[in-house]
């Protein structure tokens, strides 16, 4: 049995995971981050919390997902978007805390390895998976094990480069993929088009422009809408610029696309295939799948129980 | 002792190869393209001529990198420019004809193989080569390994959009890196702004249009003159677009600069880890490394004389 947290700014999520990967109990509590003294008290209360679940049976390791750049080998969190871990041995804290054996890695790492091992992408070993969410997260895994490169922090599509003259990056670079593929530019971009478009149906499903989601553009488009469908249209344009660099770099077994946006199905993937099968190098043989991920968030759990492993 | 083969549009370039990467003896000889039987045929008397200065030392195996798609898996080159071999079991050939075992594979993922076992490089396990010739050709070393992905076609750099509204490429998409990056590219961008100052001094070092190489702009900067010094910097902004995509991808311990304009070593390296440095998501502790090829033309004999091991 192993443990298995993910660390959020919201909350921390945390559960018990079987060596085959099920989730047999899960609870979450709020993320505190007062100060990186509470977060840890909090994170090691909630370890034991959940061992506490295990009935007697041995628990083999802990991983902890965390939102940024962790350095598994040398135990620490190098620093965190939202949480106030920096430079933090997180692993050494939870080892002398609870004397389990502690791997930390990145969230979104977590949730490709899950769905590579038991998920939407079991039957394959080389996988990539691109979350769409505030920005775009992704996870690489080579023969079923995360691949992090040389420092922990390989697999940040979402600051690859599809427009050196685009928006400007907080990373320092312009026209990064997460500024155009993102849930966050979805949504920007939908508000774009509805202040041209005052006749567009997404002001009814939408009713304002504050209340504009990752979805509006997709339903005003299956309801016939022109307006929406060329938001829709364009964002899987830009979608698949990433998605083909992707290919190209690495040929992966598959590509995981998760987050709310995943949802839509094939709506996003049968357009993907299409322009990906037109532009891709090479599309001998065995090509790239696209699936979507099924574990929703349990696989930040699940994946991190996982890890070092 | 084993046998490598680099086969090229102009040369079959070939040697023998100790088991520690010595070249111990080279020959080439012209490439007819007449047909795939007459190209099939010297390629294994050009094996035969080279295992026969052996001197009685066992082959282990061949090697042959091929400029374009191979699948060592299934033995099959796929496709290749400028020479007659599509979907041809050239590993069964090679096998049938010497007695032999074979493998096959691209000739950038050869010299990037080389690179990392013994070159400038062989003090790293994970690295990428990126080759700036006519194209970007390029190849993926991960823990020693050649990364194929799923098909053999992992590793087309080239293939990467840098800018979605770019130059037209023969491979489908737009924008793609080595229409910006390449020594082809150089050349192209040093007409360009020859042709708008007719005082740089490029007029005096090139002579013509036509006599323009990839030095031109390099040299002329290097005596003070301006407009050379203006494409000289455009050209290295646009490598470092795709060298930071590669870099945030995948974090390799080192990126090894191949092709000609390589030579040019710090004058290149230097403003390019500078940018990098300023834009790469994470800089921290270890950093990819920037190393310059050695070993030349050798590198694609050698690479090859190690692929399937």
């Amino acid at each position: 049995m192993r443990i298995g947290i993910d660390l959020g700014g919201t909350n921390i999520a945390g559960g018990l995971v079987t060596d085959d990967g099920c989730l047999v109990f899960k609870k979450s509590i709020p993320t505190r981050i007062d100060s990186e003294a509470v977060l840890l008290s909090d994170i090691v209360a909630h370890i034991k919390t959940i061992a506490s679940e295990a009935k007697g049976e041995e628990i083999s390791s802990v991983g902890i997902g965390v939102p940024g750049h962790a350095d598994d080998e040398a135990g620490l969190v190098v620093c965190c978007n939202n949480v106030p871990l920096n430079m933090t041995d997180l692993v050494g804290y939870v080892k002398r805390e609870t004397g389990y054996e502690c791997h930390i890695g990145n969230d979104a790492d977590a949730a490709a390895l899950a769905e590579v091992r038991i998920g939407c992408a079991k039957d394959f070993n080389t996988a990539v998976m691109v979350t769409l969410g505030t920005g775009v997260g992704s996870g690489i895994i080579i023969n079923n094990k995360i691949f992090t490169g040389c420092n922990g922090a390989a697999g940040e599509l979402g600051h690859l480069c599809i427009d050196p003259e685009g928006l400007s990056c907080n990373c320092g670079r312009r026209g990064c993929f997460e500024l155009y593929a993102s849930a966050t530019a979805l949504i920007r971009q939908t508000r774009e088009a509805m202040k041209h478009h005052p006749e567009s149906l997404m002001w009814t499903l939408a009713g304002s422009l504050d209340d504009v989601s990752g979805r509006t553009a997709f339903d005003a488009m299956k309801k016939g809408d022109e307006t929406g469908k060329k938001v829709v249209d364009k964002f899987i344009r830009y979608l698949s610029i990433g998605i083909i660099d992707v290919i190209n770099f690495m040929q992966p077994e598959a590509i995981i696309l998760g987050g709310g946006i995943s949802k839509e199905g094939e709506t996003l993937l049968a357009p993907l295939r299409e322009i990906t099968e037109r532009e891709c190098y090479s599309t001998y043989k065995k090509k790239t799948e696209f699936l979507i991920a099924e574990l929703g968030n349990d696989a930040g759990i699940i994946g991190a129980a996982f890890f070092g492993d």
